[in-house]
């Protein structure tokens, strides 16, 4: 087991209906020097991809793609959840479903922070059906930049989302994948890799 | 000028309706080694006050707080949004309107992570009307913890939450406070500190 597995072993809750809580260390209270490994480990996977921005989406994204940035010493830009309907040209969109929250929000960046010539190392938190990931894909090409990577802490390998995103032909690491957990008895069985 | 100063008069826009665009290096692009910079004056600015927690308000304020947390070595929570009306027991909850969005937001943080014994810090991107830094606030009284200071990088100094948080006795620390500024002439001035 890598330091990310053992952390969600030793602190994670498993819910019924295939809900992981790690809430007490990576989406709502955030060990700091857990981000920071997690951010070594991304670049020492990517160093050779020639990044120049690192893509995430708001909000539990944000405190793991800085500390990638840091590693790689480019920006970091995170894409935004936006309720207005009318999005005015300035920017990308995405439409992006919400697996947790079961509604669909449009996602933007802003044109200025995306150019032909970037290199691209797309960052999320999780990794289930894949529409946030898609999304930020779709931003990314709709810019002309390259989409060189995509890092993700924990996947849920017995969701759809991987599965997609790598048969796309996409380079897409995820630091653990959970292939089975069990509410009642509290298991968690991660993927060998 | 402090070097938060020299960046804002580099790189802000300012906009009809007192609006500071700050979006190329504070709050959608993310310049990291600003924001460590940041963290490390906050940091000298708080060290004394036996900091346990850095608490913060989704999305734009993590990055910041990520890097304060850091210098402090301690965990940094992030309050959330909430869409859903029915909040169970296991939150604390604020109302927070938003300046930028025109729109009442609930913000809620677990009990599971402000404790009686905390000393928390309070970190946002930007300080106008003051009503997320009281729910901040706010939140973090429900749960018998202490507000040991608030850390801001940009005060909006002609509005009323940087005049109410001071008059109720916090120790609050803006990195730059804007006095006036001028879409026409594009002009921003510093109250001296």
């Amino acid at each position: 087991m890598n330091f990310l597995e053992e952390r969600i072993i030793k602190d994670a809750v498993v819910k019924p209906g295939n809900v992981l809580k790690v809430d007490s260390f990576l989406n709502h209270q955030m060990d700091i020097e857990l981000m920071d490994r997690m951010g070594e480990e991304f670049y020492n996977r990517f160093k050779d991809a020639g990044v120049t921005k690192v893509l995430t989406i708001e909000a539990s994204g944000i405190a793991i793609a800085c500390s990638v940035a840091r590693c790689f010493g480019v920006p970091m830009v995170f894409a935004k959840k936006s309720k207005s309907v009318n999005i005015d040209g300035d920017v990308f969109v995405a439409e992006v479903e919400s697996f947790t929250h079961k509604n669909v929000n449009k996602v933007i960046v802003s044109k200025k922070f995306l150019k032909p010539e970037d290199k691209v190392l797309i960052i999320d938190d999780f990794l289930a059906n894949g529409c946030a990931l898609q999304g930020l894909i779709s931003i990314t090409e709709s810019s002309g930049a390259k989409v060189v990577g995509l890092g993700i802490a924990i996947e849920k390998g017995f969701q759809i989302g991987g599965r997609v995103i790598r048969n796309l032909g996409y380079k897409l690491e995820s630091l653990a994948i959970v292939d089975e957990m069990d509410a009642e008895k509290g298991t968690i069985k991660f993927r060998e890799q």
